[in-house]
């Protein structure tokens, strides 16, 4: 009997925000590829495109004009999700037939006038102004009665169905909490009730002494691959002291962010030498009026890419029906992002 | 105050099987797609490939030479996620970094010796025939004494991740019970606790009353749009009785899976006249030796496209984050489905 190495032999992890496990399998990286590859495209962008209906003054589809914005631009998305009627609701549903009307708010966030951008291209002081809209907007919106969450994200590239490569992220914010943020809430909590600490400060602390999965670190931010990180490259960036929401960052710390997100986000882009494709978002407290000791404010990045800009990992067949599944170990993956500049 | 109704109001619906609610976004269906299009590929394959390594008599990575097979032939995957040694493990793990060994064994199923067909394709009899090598499978499998759970899936489609068009599926047996199958449990047995009948018979009887939803029915299964379906063209096919795994299954029932297989996969192939890619799987009883009483065989459907054969729905940025969504209601792409050859 040989005894277990975490390098080379399969085994589940422990997510302790969504309390699941996840299957690892390290010794499978190497299996060869035969499968879809992904197209990348390497044409230079204009700074403006007049046919881009994210860049300044040009015309939306439902008619509006964009001011001719510099820097960040918020509107209210023309197809959104969700909408700001209030309806009247019987309620009258069954056992297996269970809805509930939800309203919301979709909000489009452009990070720059400037059309050929990405995060990374930006000046950190570009990044620290979409910080500070961010907070504008969670307050703004975290304000209105009948919105109890604020969720930002940021689909990046084709790949992650991304229409338009024009920088932007979106707000969905509804009068539900959100599956996940509710989920990461209960174990946050749970922590929080038990330990009277933050489960995420705990947590940095460990992952800072460790070292070994840890990517980048500053002041106030670490960015790491989680322990239980399900997709290859997946990354957290974590507030090293527990900060519920973006209402109480201060101004060093929305620096700190911004500095964090544009190094994190190059190294991404050096990985495979492709403008790098993710889905990104933050997870903070929810906006419904109760008191959230237990949140702590924290950014996932969930990027597709498995081997190379061609070729993804499937989240498919078992990993829809049974449990999630990655190859190269949570540790590989941090050492090779690391190492990049 | 208009009043709510289903099909224009974005709502949230609640999935009994995962505790879990996603969101609907009806009035959201017609936006325009300027996104990612996928490739379909109408090439006509040959019966026998030689550079396929899964048909009959040729030579796989390993040097393994698959016999002559005709029908299905089930082997060891060459590149399996899961190792059967039984390894040495001290158990040293702190909190936040909890792992534990996996052992496991997975397998392909070729559903037939001839790489142009798919499941539509196939005769009865012989769709029948994997029906009885998944019953022989789970039995083999199940009475391992370290396996104590047994996933059938397929990945059918390069958008799918399957890299090899030849009819197949697979077979991951494990010593855990993966985390969707265990979460599903956990809510057929406190439904079971509470009424003393199955979750599924129960709602197949009220899906069978109101039969919007119901796209197929024979003697022993429905196929239908789950209430709480999350993909566009999701599907689950149930058993009216309560089985709870493949060992149950008396010869008519598995005739009457391996007709509704057919028969759904047909419609599936007409819905956009290509291939359908999806992936597919079954949820039974695992085979950790304990009575599973609230068990209830079914299998879940989960197709990517959304619009046509290139248009897929992106699972991504606010899905990843915080909570299923989708855009067509349920009741409309059963009525859709349902109406199909
Ligand atoms: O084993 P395959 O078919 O090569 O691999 C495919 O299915 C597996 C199980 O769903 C996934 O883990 C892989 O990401 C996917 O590419
Ligand atoms: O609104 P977008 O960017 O057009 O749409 C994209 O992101 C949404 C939120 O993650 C998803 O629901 C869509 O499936 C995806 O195509």
């Amino acid at each position: 009997k040989s005894s277990f190495n975490q390098k080379n032999h399969p085994h589940r992890r422990y997510n302790p925000l969504l309390d699941e496990w996840i299957l690892v399998s390290p010794q499978r990286a190497n299996r060869p590829w035969q499968g879809q590859t992904e197209k990348t495209s390497e044409e230079q962008l204009p700074a403006h495109d007049p046919n881009c209906y994210l860049c300044s003054g040009n015309v939306r589809v439902n008619g509006e004009k964009n001011p001719d914005y510099k820097g960040v631009f918020v509107f209210d998305n023309d197809f959104g999700s969700l909408m700001k009627d209030d309806v009247e609701f019987s309620g009258e549903t069954s056992d297996f037939f269970l809805l509930k009307p939800e309203r919301g708010i979709n909000r489009v966030i452009c990070f720059s006038e400037n059309h050929s951008l990405t995060l990374p291209d930006m000046e950190v002081n570009d990044i620290k102004t979409v910080v500070d809209v961010w907070q504008k907007q969670y307050e703004e919106l975290g304000n209105l009665d009948y919105i109890n969450n604020v969720q930002f994200f940021e689909n990046k590239g084709q790949v992650m169905g991304c229409s338009n490569p024009h920088p932007h992220g979106q707000i969905w914010a509804q009068s539900s909490i959100p599956s996940m943020v509710l989920k990461t809430q209960e174990n946050l909590k749970k922590y929080f009730e038990k330990n009277g600490t933050s489960l995420l400060e705990d947590y940095v602390k460990k992952e800072l002494e460790a070292r070994e999965r840890i990517i980048l670190e500053n002041e106030d931010f670490a960015a790491l691959v989680p322990f239980w990180a399900v997709w290859p490259y997946e990354t957290m960036v974590v507030s090293k002291r527990k900060i519920e929401n973006l209402l109480h960052f201060s101004e060093n710390e929305k620096l700190s962010l911004a500095l964090i997100l544009k190094d994190l986000t190059t190294k991404y882009d050096h990985l495979f030498n492709v403008s790098f494709p993710y889905s990104a978002g933050i997870h903070q407290s929810p906006t419904d009026g109760e008191s959230h000791p237990e949140w702590h404010f924290h950014m996932h990045f969930y990027p597709p890419l498995l081997r190379s800009a061609e070729v993804k990992k499937f989240m498919v067949g078992y990993e829809m029906l049974a449990e999630a599944q990655r190859d190269i170990t949570p540790e590989q993956s941090a050492e090779i992002l690391k190492n990049l500049p």
